[in-house]
């Protein structure tokens, strides 16, 4: 009976694909379960070569299972995982461990780590990215959990999980809800990416008139260097699509009003929370909402702009300053994706190495790109750079860079192109290495209207002037 | 015994000078309680003129009260709200009304808004705007809770509301939580003006050598044209004040981290919930949380910028190209809030009237401008307005404004000069009149990766490539 080391519960194609995965590795046996059977049988039949041990109960499903028994929950985020998880620990014991392989809001798995870690059994929530096809193929995977249940589960995941340059993408991220966590701002950075890609693409079409096929050739030729990776990658391949029907560029067919499942939104929610500024990832996500009112764009089609025509004068060069006007935008977006996770690690208690997690986006996950490498190895050389940005490599791109970034965004507001990607990062990086902000006015205006204080430049302590009365200024206990 | 017809429970600065505010006010009779005594004592004797009724216990509160009893809490959002929602409800009976005039999150007003009815009482979630100033001459104020409830209370608040052009600045917003709602807008909107003046500011500054003497001058003249509203007056007053310490300008001596109380991020955090871009908030919310950075920032401080100095040739053209600017931004981050409030009264219920909540932020509160006249009237001739911003007046004004406001965010880009509002909202406003956005590129790339599907600009329907296939078009069943 208990000739199974991992079960799979919830075969919809994301688990059936990762059950594959699993059961196509050395040394693994794989229990499947799903709520209807039926499912499962025709996972089992299709796939014979796989060896799966079916389960057709939950009960079934424990006893098949050698101890500590694992298995990994594929079901839908939110109340059929809390289901799930419940049935599991009804059947589990002391010692088991349950993975939560969905896309689970982190503060979820922190609150399911806590109660299932009552029971004596293990909680991993962890994050898996890369689609469909990494789940079959090898996903870049992102467990939470204890440090013990770690030592079973690592092993399984390590020899699934894609590989970048002979390192397999996993590891222990932290505890409890850490995985989750990291997957999510993971998801955030993808928003950014996306949007910037958008970005070029758009600026390039409406500044050149490149065709999408030409534009195509561009970015396959940006994928060759610095800017290699995936999102860059399928680009080019969108672009390069016909549509069948009527011969036109298929981006030219899509309806332009993007849809969003949520995470990027958390990652922005939580960052908000934290207080660390993320305005790229907002910036995208906020993108993508206001493309989706065609309504209000559809009433707002004839609000005044720029009324000639614009076409720069050089095309390979305006191409070249969005190339570098992209990456630079991109290190901050990243950039701030860090600060996301240092300021995380910090409230929650969680020992998140940022080299780590860097190295295991760098395969397998939507967001993997070249670059990882450098964001890797500026992690190992200095773990406590205050700023991803700060690393000496991406100094000098900014360097390289900051010029072209600059060209773009004007050409951008001159001509009347959104680029609210390209623009927010660019007053994010001016806006972190400005020596005085105009925050002080800001603290000013809030002592004066609502008696906030503020801090001075040149001595410890809280002050306030008393603006409604004659002025002077008092140290105060800062209670507000 | 029974001679007040209102309390007042929470006697901070807040809380007596609503009491004092109350007091004033023909007809009113008003009982005070504080959980230490000694706080409403003094607050009794400081004022004797208010003829204060002295509450030492709930039940003494409730045996001072006409029926229907009405309490106003004003005691600390969150567990001290809860706490002594819980004793009034002990004391009071159903028919009675508790408000609370707190700056509580809209969910919490909703979810005690749900458990008070069920006892028959009548709860109030009650926006007060306008500081320790406005409770005592005259906030703007706004009242969730039942259209019942407000037959009592609202000539209670009419007396002590501000008044604008001879109309108190007080309506029903709606049901429930839509008080406290609309209050958490309004200070997005206050973080987002706040942000805009403060760019403004910096960009004449470094753009023009001004002083900060001279450009509480320049704000001044501002505050004479359509630009005058409560936030630009004190600017000036704040640029003007000098350093009794140092002979410098204050603005020069204050520390320049902003603080922030938390609601410009929840106003953020339920725009991500409710799918509405507020990118001019969020932009100021994250201005805030960079300044704090002070030791990032120092560590940023030589990233590589523009090495010329920066100085305008045209000065006096410059100011006013900042000024349309900051019309511009501003008329969008009002945009942007009303599209909020719009979302939100759909989702929750609410009737809400937009002119309504211009007409009441008229007075009496922080954002109080001019310019919400126009509001008013904007939505007084076309209640539904797809957008504020689409309203002729608004359309006129951006058709004055929108080429000034690209040559700021141009000059911004070009000196290095962090201006994330500005750019934000010019980013907003041209993807808003965008006849295509790039977000048909954004939909093609995640139907490459994660089979998430499009719709088509031509037909009906939701349609997937098949990018690993054949690369036919299906219809898709959207399920993702």
């Amino acid at each position: 009976m208990t000739t199974a080391n991992i079960a799979v519960v919830g075969l919809a194609v994301m688990g059936s694909n990762l059950a594959r995965n699993l059961a196509s590795r050395e040394g693994n046996t794989v229990a499947v379960y799903n709520r209807t059977t039926a499912k499962t049988d025709d996972l089992i039949a299709a796939h014979p070569e796989a060896g799966f041990v079916k389960a057709a109960t939950m009960q079934e499903l424990a006893d098949s299972l050698q101890q500590p028994r694992t298995a990994i929950i594929m079901v839908k985020a939110g109340r059929p995982t809390d289901a799930v998880i419940d049935e599991l620990v009804s059947v589990f014991e002391p010692g088991d461990i349950i993975v939560d392989g969905g896309n689970a809001l982190f503060t979820d798995t922190i609150r399911r780590e806590a109660a299932v870690r009552e029971t004596g059994i293990h909680f991993v929530g962890c994050g898996i990215s890369g689609g469909e096809e990494g789940a079959l193929n090898g996903p870049s995977l992102m467990p939470g959990g204890t440090a013990e249940s770690y030592e079973t589960l690592g092993p399984i995941l390590t020899g699934i999980a894609a590989v970048a340059e002979g390192e397999p993408c996993v590891t222990h991220v932290g505890t409890d809800g850490a995985g989750h966590f990291v997957k999510m701002v993971h998801n955030g950075i993808e928003y950014a990416d996306m949007q910037l890609i958008a970005e070029a693409y758009d600026l390039i079409r409406r500044g050149t008139g490149k065709s999408p096929a030409e534009i195509a050739e561009v970015f396959e030729e940006w994928n060759r260097g610095e800017l290699e990776s995936y999102l860059i990658e399928i680009t080019a391949e969108v672009l390069r699509q016909v549509d069948a029907e009527t011969g036109q560029p298929l981006v030219d067919v899509i309806l332009d009003a993007a849809g969003a499942k949520g995470t990027g939104a958390w990652t922005v929610q939580t960052a908000l929370d934290l207080g660390v500024p993320v305005s790229g990832i907002a910036e995208a996500v906020f993108a993508r909402s206001l493309s989706s009112k065609l309504d209000q764009r559809a009433a707002a089609s004839d609000l005044p702009g720029p009324s000639d025509e614009w076409l720069v004068d050089d095309a390979d060069a305006f191409v070249e300053d969005v190339r570098k006007a992209l990456f630079a935008s991109k290190i901050v977006a990243y950039s701030q994706g860090f600060d996301e996770i240092v300021a995380a690690a910090e409230e929650h208690g969680w020992d998140i190495q940022k080299g780590e997690v860097a190295r295991i986006w760098r395969a397998g996950c939507i967001i993997r790109a070249r670059f990882l490498n450098d964001i890797t190895e500026a992690y190992a050389t200095t773990p406590e750079l205050p700023a991803l940005i700060l690393a000496p490599y991406f100094r000098e791109i900014m360097g390289q860079t900051h010029e072209a970034w600059r060209r773009v965004v004007i050409a951008a507001a001159q001509a009347g192109i959104p680029s609210p990607a390209f623009s927010s990062s660019l007053a994010y990086y001016d806006g972190l290495r400005a020596d005085r902000l105009p925050a002080a006015l800001v603290q000013g205006q809030r002592d004066f209207f609502g008696a906030h204080t503020y801090r001075r430049v040149d001595k410890q302590g809280t002050f306030h002037t008393q603006w409604s009365g004659d002025r002077t200024e008092v140290e105060a206990v800062d209670t507000h």
